[in-house]
């Protein structure tokens, strides 16, 4: 990824905030049947790890040993930016548009994992996470289910973990900007609708991390 | 990517419409490097092509040559289902949770092209587009800027075009679940939050295309 100075996410509670309010992932591997992507929600572990699961039906489990190099792409909030939110632009019409983003690429090695605990681990986690935040205390449970019905979707699916042995993460929030053209831009985002890429800036712009939604 | 048949999205339409509403896309890459992301808005050229430009700093136009495979996934809204959401849970409880996305992956070849024309067709239509959407009349204009600063700017950048000889989308929007429990869902994921993925799946549901905001 290209990734100038200025953006280069280093902040690991970030990284980390990214991850868990963005789970969706794109795993992607070159594979014999050439580039390969699909998109399964991820959750860090407690090692430096990704835990996921995917249907046993989905390929993946059969295109990729243990051990396979995957990239997993986390994404943020992303927009365009006009150079109309600058107010600078107004003295010297020097600037030109760009597009915002924010995203984590975690390099590593993906294993699949067939037995029961690993994938009642892995649903579970995911799950209970899920449901905090949506339904609170009110939460679906796997043991709302019945046992049968438990056990044959058990069946079905496939865990996996992904060891990381890299992670780059790029925070491209016009924070290399002006002060007054960054309110400016955050300003105008905010104006047409871009509400999630507004908050992000100014979140950054005042150094404080976006709590978990 | 695993593709079951009622997820499979064949409307050239809604394809279309994704790409335009979530241009940025995740450009993925096998290389010398090993697997390599970028992140680019892109727009869908007359023929079967993507347009889209970096800059000339980022490593992408030297770690590929002409003709390199590519994959660009374009992603839409998303979120967890809850079983909670279905109706019909409490007569069975025989759900368990999902999530929802739509993405489109575009495999095929890039090819760089560093001549003024080029670079000035990828930028011009790319602004157009978005200032027309963000500012209407009143959009930035290529010719607002000073004309040696423009210079320098396509200067700094490289265009390129992919050309595509694969395109498969996916639409997870909950199409396979009984009406009640589809109507649950999207007003349950409304109810918490997530409108973006409620008014996708409302709009699937009903068989009309949202219109490119």
């Amino acid at each position: 990824m290209y990734l100038p100075e200025h953006f280069h996410e280093v902040d690991p509670d970030r990284i980390a905030a990214l991850i868990a309010e963005n789970p969706l992932a794109s795993v992607v591997a070159q594979t014999d049947s050439g580039l390969v992507a699909n998109h399964i929600p991820l959750l860090a572990g407690k090692e430096r790890e990704l835990i996921g699961h995917v249907a046993l039906a989905n390929d993946m489990h059969r295109l990729m040993a243990d051990g396979h190099e995957v990239l997993a792409i986390f994404q943020g909030a992303d927009g365009y930016v006009s150079p109309n939110f600058y107010p600078s632009k107004a003295n010297h019409h020097r600037h030109v548009p760009t597009w915002n983003y924010e995203v984590v690429h975690v390099h590593g090695q993906i294993t699949f994992q067939h037995d029961l605990r690993a994938k009642r681990a892995a649903v579970g986690l995911l799950t209970s996470r899920q449901e905090l935040r949506l339904n609170g205390d009110h939460g679906w449970r796997m043991a709302d289910a019945p046992a049968d019905y438990m056990e044959t979707m058990l069946a079905n699916i496939v865990a996996f973990r992904i060891t990381i042995h890299r992670t780059i993460a790029k925070s491209k929030l016009s924070q290399n900007r002006e002060a007054g053209d960054l309110r400016g831009a955050i300003d105008g985002l905010r104006a047409t609708g871009n509400t999630p890429l507004s908050e992000q800036m100014a979140a950054r712009a005042t150094g404080s991390a976006k709590p978990d939604a």
